[in-house]
């Protein structure tokens, strides 16, 4: 397992100040781009959480449907998109998280969840967390966020302590 | 196989006048929610293209994520995102098209590709064509695109006619 991870994030590709200047970008692109470590990450994820009971996987737009949808393939579950405001067609509900500057929304179809759901979220990346404080938040104004999972964790950033400790959260890949 | 599609197409849901008034928006949101749906979507794609030489799985962003990436997993083939201007962290190379007003571009990765490459290019929906002639365009800039899939193909736009005809072409449901 830990030559798993290892493998996993020797196919991280580090770019240097990305989206800004003085920001490190660990792009994921590489690791996906390689099948062998694309389904390593999966698998890896998906050994995590295979003997919980989960009804469905929510992952959050963009890089969270990529990891989130061969999960939920692999786990026999549903999958529900967590999307940004305007993209879901029918009635959604929403919830606000903060930005450096102003607040965001992240939302999910009414009808997506009903009470008692058991809910694995999915990203890409845990940085400040505030994203998926969000997620777990929104989850729970319906149903019952039972783990969250991210293929990497920026562990400075501290977004761990932002979420709830009741649930299972995993991230295969530590900076 | 024709009950499969039957199954699928009766978990897309009709939303009218989305996004925009006049338009009935076909929603995948509640084939992705049903576990079995999902399952059988994936696989009825994986079935057209399992005797297929392929590289990489492209997929167009964000919808094109989500059918994708089970498909790579699937095809033990690596994973390229296609996607909208300033998201990936890279040199890129880029496809212009038009919209209704203006125009619009997609974008991978310059070194996502080598000549010689097979790739298949996934999207959930197949409309006006726009979009899916931009990503053959943009792969074949580099490598060869040797077919394209969606799960839903709007026959009355006639998108269909903007591919070329030396690819493998499949929609499963259609309208």
């Amino acid at each position: 397992m830990e030559d798993n991870i290892q493998k996993i994030k020797s196919m991280i590709r580090d770019i240097p100040n990305f989206p800004k200047e003085g920001i490190l970008f660990r792009d994921i692109t590489t690791a996906l781009k390689d099948a062998q470590t694309l389904k390593l990450t999966v698998d890896e994820i998906y050994e995590q959480f295979k003997d919980e009971k989960i009804d469905y996987i929510a992952g959050i737009e963009s890089r969270g449907f990529i990891y989130g949808m061969p999960l939920a393939y692999k786990l026999n579950c549903g999958f529900i998109p967590i999307r940004k405001p305007k993209k879901l067609p029918a009635e959604v509900i929403s919830q606000e998280y903060d930005l450096e500057y102003g607040t965001d929304k992240i939302e999910i179809h009414k009808d997506a969840l009903k009470k008692g759901d058991r809910v694995l979220i999915v990203d890409d990346l845990l940085a400040t967390g505030g994203t998926a404080e969000a997620a777990v938040k929104l989850v729970k104004q319906i149903a019952e966020p039972i783990g969250i999972a991210f293929v990497i964790e920026l562990e400075d950033l501290k977004g761990r302590e932002k979420l709830p400790n009741d649930i299972k959260i995993v991230s295969l890949v530590k900076y």
